[in-house]
């Protein structure tokens, strides 16, 4: 058992934390039933964390921890009123306040199934189903959709239900290849039947009334639901790790190749690193995938409300899978656990959501002295933090890769179900924002944009985020007579706000810190952003996804730190009309040169669906890397051993090859 | 032994080929000393070799083979002048002919060695290296550079040479951490001292003659000769394939899940693919990167010539490095041989310079029924075919890596020592066009474009090349009233030409048949590029380094295929002047529309150089992915078997994790 006071300040909500604050509203609160949304533990207030964190890296008596405080969204059943509490551990009460009708929380797991199970009793949509007459042993299910917005005025909390048949009694039928027609809107509180929507199926958005189903084959992707025979040539690849891996890890600690850091899991970011230093060296203080946004670019109602918030309307970390030994990764594995509250207040065990394992990247570096065709080469190990969260159709693997030279990646891979809709491609119907991909069934084009928030410590905590755009020099008789000559030239971001990527310019964001000197190049230490360039959003500033998505309007945003500001769009995100985050907070002319910042960087998919991406799509994978730039002396990885056959034990394939070693006959 | 008409068209030089070449061409030239640099297979004439391939494919009765035909460059050592020639491996001279003075062929390995002697034996040099007054033990290195333009008029044949200081007598001392302030150009036929130049070490363009050497430490990378012990925390990595590997070889073809494909090689481009067909279906002919230049950014004299271009001033083939077990790769490795002639017509084995080997890239989709939480997890096994070049300082990793859903990537790692210039730093000295990356050695800026020629097939040799934009339709009543529709809006580039990349459309470029229509989607089969947004060439256009890379000008180029045009900068490149490749090509003005087409893409790194990429630079990746596009109705990777503990057997980590499993004690 672990007292309190052994528990460090990221690590994770416990189980016990949720029976305790779930029992300090109760008690505040008597008499009414509260329906817990959310209970975790508040981020740490950075002034009282900074010092406690800097004596544990210098080995300094350790100053008091900050406090652990708890927060919660929780409804009021008897009022319907949405609450937001925090919460000390110790029992004391922070504040617990009403929230406007307005703000919708994210949604709870508990709910979803509640509304899915709401919805498949409800007279008018079996009424629906039963016009479809589906042939006997045909099912219907739901997935109820977060309700995007396009009303000033709404206040209910809804659900879209997007209807589905399910052609085979199989627990991995691919119901997303056979949508229905219509669509009921429920109210989630109340479980009313709000309004059926029915859904075009044409070329334009002209809908009719729920017609007998024209019966077609739906696209499968489990093996066992395959026409096709499963590949047979495909041999075992084993990674083995006899002397076991080079992490080790203490709690959620982790050490690995000069770096440390601890492995943070909340149910909204799920993964988040804290305290990431290499040999000792502040590099970041906290480094999560904090928002993303999924909208549709189906012009048509009721398509246009779809457009997602993963992390603020649902949370990365409620949706991560329990990631499973021998399947999500290879070799030698670590996993570790979450928690969540259920809607009554009792703890959920979100069992190895997080893995962690060692990899193998090719070469860190060689060169061959061409001279005697000695040749250094160095391995390049990576070392891999990952989860995988499921949104309903789709699947998105998040993960931190380290490696040996000072870099930290962030990769996504964008997997799963694409989000489908019925078409009447039977008879030839093709439409311009979308793509048909099996019978009946079409895909719309739509956009994934992340915001990676980036809060740095290189070499301390005063930094300044600036760019360097690589420029040519005017031809010059003097200074650059043959046209040749190119430089960097700077742009300092002294002020909060945002900035665009230039492919064209070969702008480069970077974070320095002014008062280290780098003593070989001269300059301030710095890592740099190797960014993703992505098309921004593409819906119409006047239209309500892009009111409340700026974050996705500029690759990169700077603001100077403040505590509580975690989510680029805003903290309530489920049903919001307008930005309560990064265009906020930009906006207040902050100071940014030489203080604590924080950078954002919104990168993602334009995604029209090509018919490969269904019925389950290969992973479409996009990454950006953190690069140390002048952080170092010189590279940080020449102490890396060589690689050598004694260390690796390859196998040379000695399968005879025919030509070309012979002589033709003359 | 295998006899001629056993060679496939698509075989490389054979030791024989080289014999045969070099024989013809002396008999047909007697008394004169002929100095080869250059014998090769030439391509095969697509015309005929179409045929040959398209009766392989199906089965049928094979038609005679295209002619295999022998292309030579050489001098003439009497006169000097320099030819090409053409031969047929039966004993035909198909022609020989004199080539004009002011062109140049490419470097050979011998002629390197040579200038490299004659320099560090011509008295002129050696009384440079004397007013340096090293220490005892000391000696002084050179690399003879390719001698880029700056004049209309230059028709000998020239190399720079750098020089450098080399400390410690140790077969991997890195000189290039102590460059010499001197740099004399040779004439590479006469071996005569052209020139000394002098090397600016200031903020500008001023010299000084050779002063006695500022003894400084060299940055080394040789792990003998660092100063901080090798970590010892690393544990080793160890790739089984119990089963052997789940790839075939037969000759240079390969078999590897579902893709076929043959493993060319010339001394040229090095790694060439042919004819790759996924599961019997055609998409393309031949894949190659066929072109890269390095110009500097460095405006002072001499270093504004320094302008490579790798693979037609020397060769991707003959530069590539003979790949050791357990070293360059990881697992179960195939290896392949190629051939060059020396300087005098004799064959020199260039062993295992291509590998190739299975690894495994994380997952290739996923995804979980959240009713149930069943979920199906299959890996991405990949298979990798790959060679390593080393061109003076720096390295080239170029892959080709093939997946299981029909994806064909194009991986480089730039790595090896950057090109240093001597600088003043201990007196404070920085300059804005590059970086102090040691004591006495700064590191130019500069760019590193590579072309990629992709000669599509995609279900055929009629392709057209188009892309697709993402582009907000205008808000409308009636088609888009909420403003979240977005279309893909096509542009056809129907005329051979040039074609930028947009980040902020979305741009996509792609090639389809338009004989080949996918009944699912009801659009014309296509494979598209997932281009690398790269900042394009920033010399200034009236500079020679513009006027000879106009194809680093732009990133996408469309021509008709034409035999013979296969460098993106024409086919000699050392010392020339302008481009006679692809912006001659391009202005051909030919119909390119639903034809044979040949697609190039220009990517690129703008390196402005950090200290930790010295003294041997972490990889630094960039990468170009073909992907299907509607070529199949549905992901072509739906039939690879699931991922399981039983296949993979990965080991879970037990280390005891403390935290966050037990209560507080409240």
């Amino acid at each position: 058992m672990m007292s309190l006071s052994q528990l460090h300040p990221f690590d994770p909500l416990t189980p016990e934390d949720i029976t305790v604050c779930a029992n300090i509203l109760r008690n505040a609160i008597p008499g009414a039933t509260l329906r817990f949304k959310r209970i975790d533990v508040l981020e740490p207030v950075k002034g009282e964390t900074v010092p406690y964190l800097e004596a544990e890296r210098s080995g300094h008596a350790l100053p008091p921890k900050p406090a652990r405080l708890l927060f919660s969204y929780f409804h009021r059943m008897d009022t319907g009123v949405f609450h937001k509490a925090v919460v000390n551990v110790n029992g004391q009460i922070v504040y617990i306040k009403e929230l406007p009708k307005d703000i919708q929380g994210p949604a709870d797991i508990d709910e979803l199934i509640e509304v899915e199970e709401a919805c498949m009793k409800h007279p008018a949509v079996l009424a629906e189903i039963e016009k479809m007459q589906l042939p006997p042993g045909f099912k219907v299910c739901n997935d109820p959709w977060i309700y995007g917005t396009d009303s000033d005025s709404e206040t209910r909390r809804l659900a879209q239900c997007y209807m589905y048949i399910i052609e085979v009694d199989h627990p991995e039928s691919n119901h997303y290849s056979l949508p229905c027609t219509f669509s009921p809107v429920f109210d989630q509180i109340t479980k009313e039947l709000v309004r059926m929507d029915y859904l075009p199926t044409g070329a334009d958005g002209q809908v009719q009334s729920t017609q007998p189903w024209k019966q077609v084959k739906g696209v499968q992707y489990a093996h066992d639901l395959l026409d096709e025979p499963i590949r047979t040539d495909l041999k075992p690849y084993v990674v083995q790790q006899p002397e076991g891996p080079s992490y080790t890890i203490n709690g959620r600690e982790v050490n690995w190749q000069k770096w440390k850091f601890r492995v943070g899991f909340n149910n909204r970011d799920g993964l988040v690193l804290y305290n990431v230093t290499f040999d000792g060296r502040q590099t970041f203080y906290r480094l999560s995938m904090c928002e993303m946004t999924v909208p549709y670019g189906d012009p048509r109602k009721p398509f246009h409300r779809k457009q997602a918030f993963d992390a603020g309307d649902v949370g990365f970390g409620i949706t991560a899978n329990s990631l499973a030994l021998g399947c999500d990764c290879l070799g030698h594995i670590a996993y570790f656990d979450g928690y969540r509250t259920d809607s009554k207040g009792n703890p959920v065990l979100l069992k190895s959501v997080i893995c962690m394992h060692e990899q193998d990247n090719g070469l860190q570096h060689k060169h061959t002295n061409y001279r005697n065709n000695v040749a250094t080469v160095v391995r390049n190990r990576e070392l891999v933090v990952q989860m995988i969260c499921t949104v309903s159709n789709y699947e998105y693997i998040l993960a931190w890769v380290f490696d040996q030279a000072g870099n930290i990646e962030h990769e996504v891979r964008a997997t799963g179900i694409l989000s489908t809709m019925p078409i009447d491609n039977h008879e030839g119907v093709k439409v311009p924002w979308g793509t048909n991909v099996g019978p009946g069934v079409m895909a719309a084009n739509h956009q994934h944009l992340f915001s990676l928030r980036i809060d740095p410590a290189v070499d301390g905590h005063n930094n300044t985020v600036f760019y360097e755009d690589s420029v040519a020099l005017p031809v010059d008789a003097e200074l650059n007579p043959f046209g040749v000559g190119y430089v960097s030239r700077p742009t300092v971001l002294s002020k909060a706000g945002y900035a665009d990527l230039s492919v064209q310019n070969g702008r480069v964001f970077k974070i320095r810190n002014d008062s280290s000197i780098n003593p070989i190049s001269l300059k301030p230490v710095a890592y740099k952003l190797h960014a993703a360039p992505s098309q921004m959003l593409l819906m119409d500033p006047s239209s309500f996804s892009s009111k409340r998505a700026a974050f996705a309007q500029h690759a990169i945003w700077v603001t100077r730190y403040q505590d509580d500001e975690l989510y680029a769009a805003g903290e309530f995100t489920n049903q919001s009309r307008v930005d309560t985050g990064l265009s906020v907070w930009a906006a207040r002319d902050d100071n940014t040169e030489n203080t604590d910042v924080v950078l954002w960087h919104t990168f993602g998919l334009t995604h029209n669906p090509r018919p490969e991406d269904f019925p389950v799509m290969p992973c479409e994978r996009i990454s950006v890397m953190l690069k140390p730039d002048g952080f170092f002396t010189k590279n940080p990885a020449l102490d890396v051993p060589a690689s050598t056959q004694k260390f690796n034990r390859s196998t040379l394939h000695e399968e005879k090859q025919t030509a070309p070693c012979c002589a033709p006959k003359l």
